[in-house]
């Protein structure tokens, strides 16, 4: 097996190799479009399992909406059209025939659709136009449905979780009956984004809104997630629009208040996709494969056996099958690696590239000793541990690792991020350091596109947290009231 | 709310107003595609997480393919494209512009590919092509891998879950180095499909093969399970398909055998759809509505509440309590209506319409003696109960109603299922009392055309379970080795 690329030598080569090596992705014969393999597939139904059970704990329903959308209905929101024309797959024709000389396969000419159905990029359009006839009163608000599903953006470059033409995901969409509550939702949704990231991924996350010129195509307003990778890029990792009253316009969905009167219904969506397992791995991982936190990790505990005979590794056999199933009822999951065809040394370097969270070792003289050697891959530490109350160590060293990872990553956020007065400063910092710069601004958006074209940089996002604070831009020189997030982003 | 058409009047009627009344599906703005509706997709959520449960469990993985197909790919397995291109979705162009006028949009005529591309209509193609990457030797056999995903065939006559021009399923796609092997695996993954339809939707259904002209597209050999639906009609429930050597030609795809020899790879395919919710309805419902199977209901117990004042109704809360929190220990759902906008009678045809399976009403002569009203949906039945050990009665009751709900369908099928020795007698059967016919066939694809051709009757499957018997064609009079089952289908 080829090493793998470090990150200091090429860290975006380090990122595509990593993920083919671990075996969770890969290019396929359609442009832009990825094969999730097995294991990085196992992932995502982790993180999946996770959400779906929070969105559900939180009074959510999961539904099911056409793949299709017809053209028409992205006619009728003017921004949204804005933003995903340009992207869009278009479904033109509804039959192949076979080629007059019968070799091959050609687009039947009388199977023309008379509108085209655009494969969906995100749902608003095709949702708003059910609601419409699923909400009459007062009574049938809150409408609170979520779908987990596949989208299709034409993305011009592409690279596996992070950009592609198709990704997996989900968008929730909500109807409520004031302005408030819709916010409320919006804001909720964030807040269970940022937990999941935060206590799930271990990745620390900055919540806050989006400028006007970085907003959902359609919303009234953006918020969102943002993390910090590795090489100092940010990564955009969820988000939840408040929608105001847009797609209750467009697709004319009113109801009947308390009152007796007929109001537009206000509107949420919000979404994570497969994106996050790019995320996940540029948060974490390092130049041996990946590292990953116990909670989403497929495999908690692999065990390798060191030995010559058979009967030696009966006699392991024997030793670890109590403690494998002591595990299995705490919830861990084990994989006992007795595989002839591979060394051990292979196989240490497999679960290493693999980002098993910990891996035992056991031989004769740990047999003799009641011993196990202990490795956790977010460390590379290696320990001897007496066999002695085993598992309840194992299960205290997944919770130790899984808190260490998330606080690793917080470190190095802190470590990368700074506070920049004056335009200089933020130029080099952005040029020679990366990470996350907080800056004041003028509110403008202007003046936010002249620091892209000159930086690259973007605002991610206006924090939460940022404290009121009197300052001036770094272009204009205008006062502001509280710093902003730059970065360069993915 | 409108009553249900009876099933005796008209089923096909009774059909549809049920599956939209029940909150199942409904039609959406896409030409034959559905609005799975939340009810609806708990069901399918059921559905998938028990039967992707039994995948894992036999050694399965799931992974993701792209949803598109190029067109070349279509074109290289023969019986295959012959199969799926005339229901073809096309893509043709990848983005959208404004119209010269500024009204609307159109396909921008610059943006068309090169190659068209078809929404997958199932993946054989998409997948083996993929995996002549990931198989070369025998050590990466066998590769076991199934998709949850949406799939798109463009049906002209479309029906809520029995057809719909894009549905839910999941396709199992293995490689394996023997032909045994594969055989194995496409029985194996059928006698899934049964103990899960029998066992978990309480369907009954008969297994066998498929007659060759009745086989999927690229199959050597197509296993079925069969279903009868209340109206006499048969209803394919799932396929599973050994695939020969047909796509690892069609792909190139060897492997190296431990003889150090290239041979090419033996696959199988297997699938079960959102059509099984159509099998599940029309199997057990009834005038009155849904009857679900409490393993795939989404609420298994519901409890009316009957007061005049808070104080009663207060009361019950405090009674129910402590049994919901058994019922939950036990793993079974349970709703508390004490919606105070419907009265308890519209509330018990509305469950009774969701089809939960068990209904418990309380009120104030209840709490006086110490017991509760238990209506069971499957046959309607009234009794009170003592509260004494309230819970273990009720989950007592359910495994009761899971098993007679198959009893009941099992009779049916059996009252419905007829042995017949000649022509006439088939017409009759076929023609005026519906269900299963069990008939000699002389084993040629004419015979078999001719019998559809007039009576619109299909060789269902040729049972496993048929024994060997001497007989004659009920058409041609030549001689047969055992009886095959004959239906209208869905």
């Amino acid at each position: 097996m080829a090493k793998l690329t470090k990150r200091a030598e090429d860290y975006s080569k380090w990122y595509n190799e990593l993920v083919v090596k671990a075996g969770l992705a890969e290019n396929s014969a359609v442009r832009g479009c990825m094969v999730i393999k097995p294991y990085g597939f196992s992932i995502w139904e982790k993180m999946r399992d996770e959400l779906d059970k929070q969105f559900k704990a939180t009074g959510h329903q999961n539904a099911y909406f056409p793949i299709f959308i017809p053209k028409s209905f992205f006619e009728k929101e003017a921004d949204h059209v804005e933003g995903f024309a340009k992207e869009a797959a278009v479904v033109t024709h509804y039959r192949l025939k076979a080629k007059p000389d019968g070799k091959g396969l050609m687009v039947d000419p009388d199977a023309k659709l008379e509108e085209e159905y655009i494969v969906r990029p995100t749902s608003e359009t095709i949702i708003w136009n059910t609601y419409k006839n699923w909400i009459q009163s007062y009574r049938d608000l809150p409408l609170l449905i979520n779908q987990w599903a596949n989208v299709v953006r034409w993305e011009m470059r592409t690279r596996l979780f992070l950009r592609t033409a198709e990704f997996l995901w989900q968008e929730g969409h909500t109807a409520h009956a004031t302005k408030q509550e819709a916010v409320e939702e919006a804001e909720k949704m964030l807040q269970i984004y940022k937990n999941f990231a935060e206590n799930f991924l271990s990745i620390p996350v900055h919540t806050g809104v989006k400028s006007e010129s970085e907003r959902f195509a359609g919303a009234d307003n953006t918020y969102a997630i943002e993390a910090l990778m590795q090489d100092g890029k940010a990564l955009q990792a969820g988000t939840s629009h408040f929608l105001g009253q847009n797609f209750a316009k467009a697709f004319d969905v009113k109801f009947l208040n308390q009152d007796g009167k007929q109001e537009l219904v206000w509107a949420t969506s919000w979404g994570v996709s497969t994106r996050l397992i790019g995320a996940l791995i540029m948060s974490h991982s390092d130049d041996y494969g990946l590292v990953l936190p116990p909670k989403v990790a497929p495999i908690h505990v692999v065990i390798v056996p060191i030995y010559k005979t058979d009967d030696q590794l009966e006699a392991i056999r024997q030793k670890i099958t109590p403690m494998m199933q002591e595990l299995l009822n705490k919830g861990i999951t084990v994989k006992f690696d007795d595989d002839q065809k591979q060394k051990p040394g292979w196989k240490f370097a497999e679960y290493e590239l693999k980002g098993v969270p910990v891996r035992l070792a056991i031989g004769q003289r740990d047999l003799d000793n009641n011993t196990v050697e202990v490795a956790r891959r977010d460390t590379l530490d290696k320990k001897s541990y007496s066999f002695e109350n085993i598992s309840a160590q194992i299960e205290a060293l997944l919770d130790d690792i899984q808190q260490n990872i998330y606080n690793k990553a917080l470190k190095f956020r802190e470590e990368n991020t700074y506070k920049v007065d004056n335009w200089d400063e933020f130029v080099d910092v952005i040029e020679n350091k990366g990470g996350f710069v907080l800056a004041h601004w003028d509110g403008t958006s202007e003046t936010e596109a002249l620091i892209q074209e000159k930086t690259r940089a973007t605002i991610r996002i206006i924090p939460d947290n940022a404290p009121e604070e009197d300052g001036k831009c770094i272009v204009t020189g205008k006062p502001s009231k509280r710093r902003v997030l730059f970065a360069k982003a993915y």
